[in-house]
């Protein structure tokens, strides 16, 4: 599980910064494209990531029945996915056909899933909007997922929005999108993350207050000595 | 017209409902790609499909002066579509011109029509946006049709967002998007809809109650009998 | 500069109605393919072009440490563009990176800009969102912008959203989105614009007291002269 | 029918030279997109456009009993294309289906077609490579059409490759792909298009003598002078 | 392993052909999207499915070290397919990098592989274009799957330009492209398919003789019983 | 100019190999993507990089008449890329219209570049495969460039097929297709690229001999003894 300080660290920040942190790091694909909140982001959504892994479906192995299968794997990630984790979907970017609808959502939510994250689409999207849980996709797609996705694995490494996703790596969301930390760097980012973000907040106050972006933003010796005292009347 | 009986059911029907119902009988391509809802739904949009089909515009034919001509299709079917049903323009899918704007679509309203349904843009968007009409469209667009579209036939079938749309076939669009349910399946669809829509509220009360999904979606033969004592309580 | 009675029409005119204009004086390409409203748009953005261009970014140029050079193109734009003018960015179409953030945005804000316009992604998107500024990008992307974009030169002519951009033409941008107008035809275009936009308020009228479209719009000789009475009583 | 003179100049032509005919007349969107070559072209294909117009396939509508049936939109067309004419198939620009196959495109070559032109794919290429027919098409694919592709209309109007094609328009087809000139135009345009190669002819074999692009493409007056001399020993 | 029988039958067959039975027994979607020959394809390419499955590459992991370790996945895979099986890889359509290159390619051949299939890039490709062994790629890329593929399993599910494959299913390749056939239906499908390319050869020369496609292709009684003697004569 | 080491170094290479190089040097996107050769290449082109940008085209500007001005700079750029340079075109991955054609090519020829390279398409382009010239596009397209591109500066950055190109970058092609070398990689790239293929070339006849991939590819240290007295014996 992650480790109190990362989350609280991680709490204070946003999927931008975040990005920073892993360039910074050499990490440039961390950001899943073409995947979107569906429901209003309040606080970020921050947990380990649970994978489902999907391939295209076959008319033959993809009929209504196969949901009677208690082993079905769409299914049994939604009953199987720790409380306080993201649940992720590999829908190969197609999201032409739902990965899921609202009353899997409402199970994962009664669950304790900190989230649901899919590259596919998800049907019963109105309502879904409103739900409290955070919820991000590749858009509203009511036909079922029969139609186009077969789920076929849990929680083995997959891709989603076209970045790497591996079971137990930290997923991040905001009102922009999803940001995927890999595990061993999640404490060091999220420190460092939260940093950047006292940084951004004193100098986007500046520049408020009619400083320049340069000079500012990255900060000169002299506006960084102003920013330790800003920290320090903060106690920081 | 659309037998009273069948819209009922339909109004109770959500949009990933039917593509269930129609995938159940074969049918797999039936929600509209790239179509999405420009008015809030408050309401489904239900009626027959009166289709507008365009091809690719040419400069020396798709000048100003063709609006003058009364028998331009484009506004001709505004002009004609009978009162109930549902307009829809096929313009290949390319949403960079409009198929509409306000003053059309105004007067679809004044005439009854029960919504309007294009893969192509729409411009006069933001105004749209605020009309009590169900309007479905592949995104604003602000140049007029003639700059990519040429109107060539009415009431003829055609493609809509990927899907085959027959001139009568039933359009019902509500918050998530588009399904077209081929006339002669549109009764049987509706009522067996309706049926798992009811299925379905069951379904989520359980769930949000803390069952688990696996023995309640599908339901299992203990489920389905608690399933029928929920039903006759609402008397159904 | 822009004179004031090219700047009093345009903001009685809609991006659709621009186009409309463009389109009679052979110009078919002139709004922004892919390039949306991130702020709510309350009236219209009118400002010259000041641009800046992107080209793909190399690891071994565009590292974090950029920003420290006072020259940098991007900062340097943002601390150059003149009041009033709006700032548009050519990155290629590819909004899989920001192209600015909240930060930026905001000095561009502090320093009177009249706009940002971007083909590229913007980061801080749900913060940016709430800002009292026009701004238009291909779409939130957390990525800061050397991940995929290389700012090389300031006030060249470039492509935004597909359509050609040259500094000083009029950036027009609505709730629908950016149209491109060649300073050279600004003034009768806007002159031409308003002078539509009063007939179509006429139409609009027209349509919903359910006059027919064909004959009322285009207006007929009948309609015409009715027309002249409408504008007369409102004295213009 | 086409005139002998029209068709003599256009023997002459390259599609290259006659799109630049047709942007003269104000005609940019004469070149088929995604419309490549199938089989090897050592004259170019020349006739009226003859049509087939295909909507997306509906499962209970296209199944393989529907070639039974004489009148099927697609079998028929093959059967009554007039010699000397260009069967134009439009797909949607959907190439993951065939619009026909082997056999189909013999009994068109025996019937004395002037060639075939899709913008869907084609089963049995590599056979139909190797036709002495011009073939043209969006790619090679072994499905068959009625896993996406429903015949609906002959004859009418239709879009291919983005084109708008009207029957009886000229279809010019060389190795490079696909010209679209409306019929009208065509006896001017086949003209000025041979003046135009002729023309060229010189200019290349100056260039290849070492003369600059600029005085020579275009022309000079020097250089024009020099060209009615060339024409003049050539008895043109 | 594959019977002889069906072996035998499916070296007469031909991709389309086999798409059509495939289509009859309600599979629509078994032809590879987007993967095409590299190799000249003489004779058919026939094998069991043996899969490798790729997702995005990290930076932090995929560096050039990683080919050291016996157990990488694409080496492995190249060490340990089965001679007369073919080697299929899932990239996720992404053929921007490559999936393999001429030393593996020749590793593969020399272990008596079937052949080579991806819907990634394959680079040496000028190189691999004059192998002897069926090859099939979703285009040349130089750059080494490295920067765009993590190799991360082994003979499990996949999907290859967009079609599921199943470890043990019969791979098809012609010089058209790849078709996947369910193991299960492997025998039926080839046996009925060998039955269909016998019917075809007999129309196509009745075809080439002059008989109409109606008629003929569904043959009609008299064509069929003309079809028997066909087959008499040549003893089938 | 490039020195005569680097030149002699980089003709023994091949475009993969040079990705592997500038991979191992943390640059991940040196390919063009959707650049393919028009020509068939029998040695590498190899020269510094010449540049042309062009942005959309606008009707009003971008007519027939422009190729008179001699300072156009599509043509002015033909007549100063200096001899054994390539001219490589920007335009913004956009092949429906043409940069350039036979006439134009021929001069380039004559003028003694390295080559011809663009991300939009080429017109004349059958008679242009012939041609004894290295020539790379984004594909045929009969459309003179005016349709969709004006050619704006000469010899500024660009990006080419999502690639950025520096004026004097080393353009590496071959039958896979482009490379770009940063000008201050291009020395120690084509070294050890060299080496590299000597390498796999020792590799390759090891695998032709039957060596396994694994402890070959890369070599163990007795492979690599084994590589030491291979080359010996070339007196390498």
């Amino acid at each position: 599980m992650l480790d109190a300080d990362t989350v609280a660290a991680l709490r204070t920040c946003s999927a931008a910064t975040l990005t920073t942190q892993l360039f910074k790091r050499g990490l440039r694909n961390v950001f899943m494209q073409g995947v979107r909140p569906l429901t209003s982001v309040k606080t970020p959504m921050i947990g380990a990531a649970f994978t489902v892994r999907y391939i295209p479906a076959r008319e033959d192995i993809d009929h209504v029945g196969v949901f009677a299968d208690p082993e079905h794997p769409q299914r049994k990630a939604i009953e199987t996915v720790p409380a306080g984790q993201v649940l992720v979907s590999d829908c190969r970017r197609d999201a032409r056909a739902a990965s899921g609808g609202s009353i899997l959502l409402t199970r994962l939510k009664v669950r304790g899933a900190a989230g649901f994250v899919s590259d596919g689409g998800l049907r019963d999207s109105p309502e879904i909007a409103g739900f409290d849980l955070p919820v991000y996709c590749g858009g509203p797609a009511a036909p079922l997922n029969l139609v186009l996705h077969h789920a076929v694995d849990i929680n083995v490494p997959v891709g989603c929005g076209g970045v790497p996703v591996y079971p137990g790596d930290v997923i991040f969301g905001d009102g922009e999108g999803v940001v995927v930390i890999p595990k061993h760097l999640a404490a060091e980012v999220a420190r460092d993350a939260a940093e950047q973000e006292l940084l951004e907040a004193f100098v986007l106050e500046e520049v408020q207050k009619g400083a320049p972006v340069i000079g500012t933003y990255p900060p000169s010796p002299a506006v960084q000595a102003k920013y330790k005292e800003w920290r320090a009347k903060r106690g920081k």
